[in-house]
């Protein structure tokens, strides 16, 4: 069921299937009653990640507070999508935008990357958090996606659960076509990784096409820029073998 | 050919061809000396939007100063890419990056369209040029996209010429599937349309859908921002349709 983008939608950290009603903190009263200007009873819908979203009315309290009164549940808690999102990181503007993007094409787990053309030696995992979920209260998205610590692509790639196939854009792979390859693709668990905006390096990508879960697209004939081949490639890769498929349901979520 | 993306890039307005050395402007000394750091004769590419791209080396004068030498041609002028990408205006910011992603995704007509439900009364020619080149100069593509006054999406669509189709994301056709759609049109010059990030109205989408020359795809079960549909939808249109299909070169350029 689609969300119902008409309504302003909120984060909360806290249990909903109670229904007691939950004071707002001081970003969530400044963002309801001054980003928002809502009135006393507008109507708002809310998620906490595992309870599924619910109708709510704001009860204010004087000019700077009030309380959410919990109405009934609009949506069942999805299934955690299972795509992986693995990305060598960005400078911090671009970076926020592209996590914004990955929860937005439906990524389950958001894992960096370092390789060896990395721009940025740490993420901050904090900031990444809230931009993720801001993406998931604009764009109606239940599931809180999950970041993981990032990893240098060697280790990476030897620990990987091969039964899930990682698509990865290469930039030498330009005399092929990309759907025709994955639609190729056995049906299964998959990830999408982006490299960083110099590339992988050439010991990075004989790695890459060397082993058997991963299989490289190219991404036409003109350079991307990292945060376009990324939306690109999710929408490649949710569009031939992911939910984008219309009724195909894909509840299975693999455990790695 | 693909371009070489090791080296900077810059735009020039002038001829190329005479090999005559090109005296920088201010703008452009900033940017090769104190943003770049470029050493004396340190290489670069130009191009001007209609001769191709050639090789040149800066040759310093004094601090902040400088001429460019013109060496080689390297790549030849390519047709113009025949995608048009229509759009309605987002906030200044996202505008911005949104034009830079559909020069990458190969778009060589950019169209502003004033819909029921947009944000922008007007926009800033100037700024989305300045956009344009530059995703021109940091992705090697050596086609200037054009930039066409805004228009009320009536009198755009009454206008229209039919040969073009016309692909726009319907938030409402979440049952299909967007490659088959795609896959089955028939081959021809074609447009993309991203609607406001609150959506086409219901006229609006009631006439776009009774007309013969438009299709309407789903991108998905999520809703998704303005800015992430169009990089999308022009990764499935190129994709499926257009010049990411390996070996096939469309070098028809309708006139519209």
């Amino acid at each position: 069921m689609r969300a119902d983008y008409r309504l302003p939608r909120l984060f909360i950290d806290g249990d909903l299937s109670e229904a007691k009603p939950v004071v707002l903190t001081k970003d969530q009263s400044n963002y309801l009653l001054n980003v928002l200007r809502m009135d006393d009873s507008a109507p708002l819908l809310l998620f906490n990640g595992r309870d599924g979203e619910w109708r709510a009315a704001l009860r204010r309290s004087g000019k700077k507070g009030g309380v959410l009164e919990i109405g009934e549940q609009v949506r069942p808690q999805p299934p955690m999508p299972d795509l992986h999102y693995l990305f060598a990181p960005l400078k911090v503007g671009r970076m926020d935008y592209m996590v914004q993007k990955a929860v937005e094409m439906g990524a389950g787990i958001i894992q960096p990357v370092q390789t060896q053309h990395t721009q940025m030696p740490r993420i901050n995992a904090g900031r990444l958090e809230a931009n993720m979920r801001e993406a998931a209260e604009q764009c109606g998205i239940l599931t809180l996606a999950e970041l993981r610590p990032m990893q240098k692509i060697g280790p990476l790639l030897e620990g990987w659960n091969p039964a899930r196939r990682i698509v990865f854009c290469d930039e030498d792979a330009t005399d092929d076509d990309p759907v025709p390859i994955l639609s190729r693709l056995t049906p299964g668990p998959m990830a999408v990784l982006i490299g960083p905006e110099g590339g992988f390096s050439d010991d990075e990508r004989r790695m890459l096409r060397a082993l058997p879960f991963v299989t490289a697209i190219p991404l036409g004939p003109r350079i991307l820029r990292a945060d376009t081949a990324a939306v690109a490639a999710l929408a490649l890769v949710q569009a031939v073998c992911g939910d984008w498929r219309g009724n195909v349901h894909d509840d299975r979520v693999t455990d790695d």
